[in-house]
């Protein structure tokens, strides 16, 4: 494949599968000759990686403001696209990243409330117009999840308590978020349905890099 | 003084006298009864102050990007009005920060070129509408800062090299960045000229405080 090189994200709630599907797309991009440059978010480079350590350190005795939450993960994002994302796609290379921006509005906006019109501020102050050209949303209904988390509790023997149906609504509505922003811009995702074996999945992948990439050269 | 508290900043260029003076109108309020909230930026809650490390931070061996560093600047007050300066406000405290947006203005802005109209997105965002009360700026003129600066050198027998001709650009960017603001808003600024000896210096600031106190009460 002599052309561009293309920005590649993936995304979906914990437990879809996504560190596997990751490496199979990475794979699957380098096998046909591409440059590829596999990266993650928050972080991806070492101070990105400093500012990920912040926002996950629950050390320091005091809650984080969810506005200071937002502009960490942004300046993460302004470090992480200035000095490896758009390099790359400068000189041609693929970037395939473990979440991005959509998440940003899944997590913080979906599941903590954050107004979506907030992060939309600082998407367009960090990303001036760069997006990526493919998103990848491993989904599952949230009756799969529940199915998943109850089998996962039954296996431990635990009671199904006040976090866990606080941890399952924050899903639903983490979830939910990814959908619609999928159903937004239907030209950039892809909606992979991520319930089925690692094979299903992956052949539902193959068939969307294959369209992709088809109509990209 | 029976009234609610106010925000007070100060700013100034390195070398300027800012601790020593900061610590005098601390000490000055606080004899007239104020419960004062002493307070530094970035920084001045521990979350905020990890924010400060990274930014000081010279390691991870690669520059930071200067949106990311406008972003952790930010991210650091937000954090810190959040937790600190709001809440101290709220219960009628007096707040005196060493260094606040003026100064990202003066030094981000001023000395490093990033367009006023970008941090302006991101004071909006963080502060909505939340300003200081009165800043002392303290002044000195390009010609005393050049003259602190020669005697420096001299005292150490050092030449004047390139870094130190930049620094005197850099000095002189701040400066007048950091005036032009108080130009722009007089009601807010006092113009302290710190060229003088400390005891002219601290009874400029005696004179500003009993103006505003007395105009506030």
């Amino acid at each position: 494949m002599h052309q561009r090189g293309r920005f590649i994200t993936l995304e979906g709630s914990e437990g879809v599968g996504k560190s596997t599907n990751l490496a199979w797309v990475v794979a699957w991009l380098e096998a046909r000759g591409c440059e590829v440059v596999q990266t993650r978010e928050p972080g991806g480079t070492p101070r990105a990686e400093a500012i990920r350590q912040l926002l996950l350190d629950p050390e320091p005795g005091e809650p984080l403001d969810s506005d200071a939450e937002l502009l960490l993960m942004f300046a993460a994002r302004a470090q992480h696209l200035a000095l490896k994302v758009r390099p790359a796609l400068a000189r041609g290379a693929w970037v395939v990243c473990d979440r991005f921006t959509d998440a940003t509005y899944a997590y913080q906006g979906g599941g903590r409330g954050l107004p979506a019109e907030r992060i939309a501020i600082l998407e367009s102050f960090v990303q001036q117009g760069l997006a990526p050209d493919l998103t990848l949303l491993l989904d599952m209904s949230p009756e799969a999840a529940r199915r998943r988390l109850q089998r996962r509790l039954d296996s431990h023997n635990e009671q199904r308590d006040r976090f866990e149906r606080e941890h399952t609504a924050f899903f639903d509505s983490v979830r939910r978020a990814y959908v619609e922003r999928a159903r937004a811009e239907p030209e950039r995702f892809a909606l992979i349905d991520a319930e089925g074996s690692l094979q299903e999945v992956q052949s539902q992948l193959a068939q969307v890099l294959e369209a992709r990439v088809a109509a990209w050269s």
